[in-house]
């Protein structure tokens, strides 16, 4: 049986730092960069509350987001070799629903309506491995947790971690075939 | 920490199926009724693949469905002992994932967005329980299957069975008597 893997789609597979600070730059005026939000929580780094609470209510915000460099090819390629979910905590937005999905099919066509999960709380969700960006999700995952790098995880260690999506097969590989040694 | 229930939407807390008839006739004009179409399956019972799918993909269809006798107040009273999780197939028809989250909202307020699935295949959820309807979810799921009764499974006798949502709890509680008494 295939290995699976979750993945997450903001700051993951959707670039949604930089889509973050463009939007909150035309709502509060405020010019921020990636160099100054590193470490900072999301409520820190975009500090008006109100204005990001209004963003991520907004049509089209999550729709329009960028893909993340490299994340099609690489789950293209994956899929070869693994079981692939794409898993997001889409439910606190209801409006993000409808365009989640629609922004997946448009990027990730290859992905069947099967193999995503829009949900709250990712800790009833069991695959072997799971990407995301946030300790929330990857501290109770069932399987292998990998971080991916976003400017809100920057001061954490204790995952192993993701820069970009070119490193995540031979990560991959290189755990299995340390896993299959001990065994 | 509490034991976690994954329960479906249509057919066990939604009751679709007078609701499907019902659409199905104004559709068609052809007049199904519940013992009509026990024990066949969704495409034999409802024919007219056309007019089923069409139906399925129309706004307000999932919105509007009643709700299961019984479901409100059983789901509110097991939350006391149990997480309860609501688990449904919404990914096949993207238009149905903002109108069930409406309809949870509206019917089951007291359940948090963070407890909330909407996915296609269910076999990476991991709880204790799963009632579902249909064995494509209940065959392959992680905790105890729970088949709750509808007119297409009727002729299915390998999962333990609920007829009226009142038998829940006395059910759940022997099963985990019956369980700790193993252990």
């Amino acid at each position: 049986m295939k290995k699976s893997i979750a993945i997450d789609m903001d700051g993951v597979i959707a670039d949604i730092e930089p889509h973050l600070i463009e939007w909150y730059k035309k709502e509060t005026g405020v010019a921020l960069n990636q160099d100054m939000i590193k470490g900072l929580g999301e409520e820190e780094a975009f500090s008006d509350k109100e204005a990001l609470h209004k963003i991520l209510n907004t049509e089209s915000f999550f729709r329009t987001a960028p893909v993340m460099d490299g994340a099609i090819e690489t789950v293209k390629s994956l899929m070869k070799e693994y079981e692939i979910f794409i898993v997001s905590a889409a439910m606190e937005f209801p409006l993000s629903l409808f365009e989640k999905r629609a922004w997946l099919q448009e990027h990730f066509p290859f992905i069947s309506w099967k193999n995503i999960i829009f949900c709250g709380d990712k800790s009833i969700i069991d695959t072997d491995f799971m990407i995301d960006d946030y300790c929330k999700n990857l501290d109770f995952c069932k399987g292998k947790p990998l971080m991916f790098t976003a400017y809100h995880n920057i001061a954490i260690d204790h995952h192993e971690r993701i820069n970009h999506w070119n490193e995540v097969p031979s990560l991959l590989e290189n755990h299995i075939a340390k896993t299959e040694k001990v065994l």
